[in-house]
């Protein structure tokens, strides 16, 4: 517990995130969006010039290009970090987080949580031993109208969920960018750095958190049919599955990374026995809600009549539009909170992903691709 | 063939649609829109104030109350019908249109086309021995914003297709309202009327036709799980089927009738290795196409740049909105004129569903049961 | 009153509208259809030969190439027509309506309703002498969004109104099509046929419609602001205007023949003091209501929520889209209504635009014309 | 010239938007957002204790309760700040400008510009006498699909532009909430702290200042029409007026603050001799190019289609919602690069607005409110 934390800004690291790479920049501006942290040392890569300059660009205080270097001086430091950030590639999300939690630094990591299943059951058990705060950036669970979605289910204003529509589909992959020197495009289709899967570990576990996080279902069992439309590509690049909820209710669940003119669609409609909803990602400050027999009604984040979880992840008046990097940093909003309730002794508020979410996405990751390699069939989770 | 045909407009009789139906009366718009056609004859009812009710609204000049003897009568009458109108439950189909068949009369169908795979391929070897012109009104497909996208399919603009995503869901069966006086519920949810299957037979069929109509692929294999999820109610009420088409590409197909809030939600995404198509029933003139790497392109019916196809399909300049009873109307069109067509000798052009995409239909909604009968496993669909 | 008018079709005649004529065949299918009623007699064309083609084109039983004869012959013949539409250019139809309504019969006519105020006037006055029916088919207000809409107004949802947007832009004259064979551009562009406003007195007259039915409020005063983009053209082709309203409201209303890529956008927009609404005709089946600090509510026709007055104007289940015939078709439904109604001795119902609306219209465009003429002054009107 | 400005962040100081202001933390986050800029200083309030807890919860090294105070110290410090951002109410935007401008600081003031048109000629002058940038946020113009506007306006893609139809509609003073507490509210209905004009001066001049921006027209003359529909309020809450444009086209402009149910709704349509365009800011990722015959396209955000300045104003790929704040963002990130231009000695770049943006605006205002005074006749503007 440090005292005076209350005076002073979050010290946040970075691991991955060098100059080129999208999601870094996402990091960055989402942790110090709202003025409560800022990033002041990086392994931000292993190539000691590019370390150096992507620190530079950043006015980072320290740059290292070593991760494990970085945790243990970091650790000691005076003003050393309280977080680290990974923004790695998949590979290397558990071999960072362990080094950081092992020292007791509070780890935001990108998704999906780890390579397999095993690394994420030993990072969930690391979690705990640790004490520390581990958050899953499922960044669009960050949404306000997505965490109104959720407080309209929870207030029952649905009913019982009887059916679920979730998708998220893109095209960047539609030509196999990842030879002619894409360079995420490459990671995310080699087993060896992404996993077992391409698609569905990317985007798919986006969908299945959603999901769960809106409805507070898990998906008991499902039938997959994975595909690599793109030639010689080494993992699926679009997904197709049934879907059966632990409830009785149904659903279906697509993602691909080919779907022609398709940016970053990810979609959600959920019909319940008294009201429907359905949320667009690329619209996002909108849900419609679907009341049975009456209007449906167009729920705009920002407005009065918004639940308090959705106020709570709002910056702006009714139309003055929030968007991707808004709801990312609204999960870092709430993680630096419990950081500073942690410094002082109160118990973290959660409202984030955490690893239980990332070890139930790696489950589900598994069983989609052995029901697809299995020949679709349909595999029971967990 | 009837030499002066070409001056009169074409004389169409109807069996069932009797008042309070809601499709009876789409069949006389439909028919009678262009002016090229009139109701002159009808079986509406098998009840007699009925059958005289419905016929006098309408200022019908026949009507009777069995449909035997309307065939019988009209087939031999100098005025008689060109053509029959089967306005029926499904149960009804078969029977109608051999008798009318029977005595050379065209027909027009609503769809499922029969009331199992035995009776469709009756009908179908029936049709070929008549020689007669038969339409099942699939009347999505009438509209111009589909033809569009089948011709836009047809010239290559998608490339090979590689993901097809279907669906057509509704709510007004989310009660059980077939227990509180809606007629057509009460018969839409009754095995021995409306065969075995509820939803995937009354809308999923629709899907399945659309599917085919514009890609020009038929499913290869299927996995289907149905589902009824209002109690006592005979038959399913909801459908999620994963679908693999002839060429490799994927699919899927999802219909309901209890999904809260959604009217007549017919949609219909498709993905190419080019370019992408979207187009939603309930904004039905406008067509969305994705070229890959292009912006998306608002592609609007009546405009100059649509195809021929589209075109002769569409009565109004842009931005005057034709609806379903348009789209409906321009399958009569297109049988109407093959009528006219038949009786002069010459050749019928065809364009609107037939007795073969019948057939394929009630294969379809068999294999669909059969599957989520057997545990949803995967079927072949010949 | 003829007794036996229930027993059968009114009888309605056309002039103008002949082969080649959009609006023609609007009238025809508008008319003919909800079954009770059907054009029997034309003088479709002042040349013999098209006369003759048109009318065999729609199966009519008797052609006429003048309609003086007509409304003579029609006026004597047993079986003469009940009703006469009128769908020439401008300046024909005051002396066709005249024609018609001396000899006892009814008339639907297109707006603007005569070529001028004075031959309104006298018109108006001709109308009441005759004790006929006429109608004017501002046909926009038979959409059931828009009478939803009045609904909502007049039940005091939307408070006192403050500001109205209303809108009507095209480009359908964006190049001068007039000289290049375009027939309707032709007249319409021909102050000979048009009268003195193009664009105004075609469209402006529509938009003027729509906010006097939908609000019940006039217009006292306006400034206006006419421009001939397309040089050469005689007639104006846009136009800007503020609005006063009778109730202190103010308004603004802005309609074009040269706005790229417009099709038929005739949008309003209202805003009370409790709430706001919105209506666009290219998507007519949707009116969202916006009452002040609650949800937006998207109100949709077909649906049981929606009043008397616009499920009278509904004839398919809600999502099943009806578009520009079927509202053209509500206001025939209500005049055939009255027709049948009158011949009985009841009292005609109306519900659709009168002599006294066109009037009113033509004021506007005399006003409208006069303001931008004398220096976009303000007008006060009437 | 500071040599070393490359190897930090800009320093900032901000001028009022203390705590419980909403301008205060947008310019924050938009100032920070690129990692570029930090603010250390502020003079966020008057009040001692409010300035103290202002400038405590964004951690900055030093509060002031004066901006002269502040102005001088800074400018003698050697950590001093570069820039002040300026979010105070109107009547200070000149003394504050000046204070800083004065003492070698540039300056990032708040629209409009100034209390009154005299006082925005005087801060032309001594922006040109300081040499300093003085940057108006105009922060709409930020956005990538606004600048796409105007890069195809530039290329020649629009052809002539003939008509525009701009508005600026919200609801947020439809209540006299001036009077319940609404510290914005009181402060912009306020004549002694908003100037001669409410709803014209704080959002109209958006609206003017988009036209402009997109189009490189200006007004030539205007015929407005301002209405104070709540009563009790000193200042206009609506306004409707009429546009003509330099090159001979015509526009219309409303703005609102009592438009029941609109959010902050800033839209503009462009109508040229080639085609259209559409934005609309509550949908800012996308803009509609509408070429006249041939269909829609949808340019989206993100897309390598996009031209250079749309690009450069983009954080995300496509499909990833940039907002209001990335656009405020991005205003800044031009005036931030052009300050570290403008310490090296090179020339600055611009692209934001400037002082005679804002004088322009002051002038726009000035002739609105005595068009409307004198009768709402028709002004020149300049």
């Amino acid at each position: 517990m440090e005292p005076d934390m209350a005076h002073r800004k979050i010290r946040a690291g970075i691991v991955g995130g060098g100059q080129g790479s999208f999601i870094g920049a996402v990091h960055r501006i989402a942790a110090e969006l709202d003025g409560q942290a800022e990033i002041v040392a990086g392994a931000m890569s292993t190539d000691a010039r590019r370390a150096e300059a992507s620190a530079q660009a950043w006015f980072l205080k320290r740059a290292y290009t070593s991760f494990q270097q970085m945790a243990e001086e970091e650790s000691r430091a005076a003003d050393g970090i309280d977080v680290v950030i990974i923004a790695t590639p998949n590979h290397m999300h558990y071999p960072v987080a362990k080094a950081f939690l092992e020292r007791g630094i509070h780890v935001i990591s990108d998704k999906p949580m780890t390579l397999n299943v095993h690394e994420a059951e030993e990072l969930v058990a690391l979690v705990e031993r640790s004490g520390r705060i581990f958050a899953l950036t499922h960044n669009y669970t960050g949404y306000p109208a997505v965490r109104q979605a959720r407080a309209l289910v929870r207030q029952g204003e649905i009913g019982t969920i009887r059916k679920v529509l979730v998708e998220y589909i893109q095209d960047w992959l539609l030509e196999p960018v990842e030879r002619t020197g894409n360079k995420q495009a490459s990671w995310r289709t080699d087993p060896a750095q992404a996993g077992i899967s391409g698609c569905v570990g990317d985007i798919g576990t986006h969908a299945e958190n959603l999901l769960t996080f809106i409805t507070d279902l898990k998906i008991a069992s499902l039938c997959a049919d994975l595909t690599t439309f793109v030639e010689g590509r080494a993992l699926e690049d679009d997904a197709n599955m049934l879907l059966r909820l632990e409830n009785g209710g149904k659903g279906i669940l697509t993602c691909s990374q080919i779907a022609a003119g398709e940016e970053n669609n990810l979609s959600i409609r959920i019909y319940g026995s008294k009201a429907g909803l359905a949320w667009q990602q690329m619209e996002p400050n909108t849900l419609i809600f679907k009341p049975y027999g009456r209007p449906q009604q167009i729920l705009r984040s920002g407005q009065a009549y918004m639940s308090d979880d959705a106020k709570a992840a709002t910056r702006l008046p009714p139309g003055h539009p929030e968007g991707f990097l808004e709801a990312f940093a609204n999960i870092y909003k709430m993680v630096i909170s419990d950081i500073r309730r942690e410094a002082t002794g109160e118990k973290p508020l959660g409202g984030y992903p955490t690893a239980a979410d990332g070890l139930r996405g790696m489950r589900f990751v598994a069983k989609v691709v052995e029901s697809s390699q299995r020949g679709s069939i349909w595999m029971e989770v967990e």
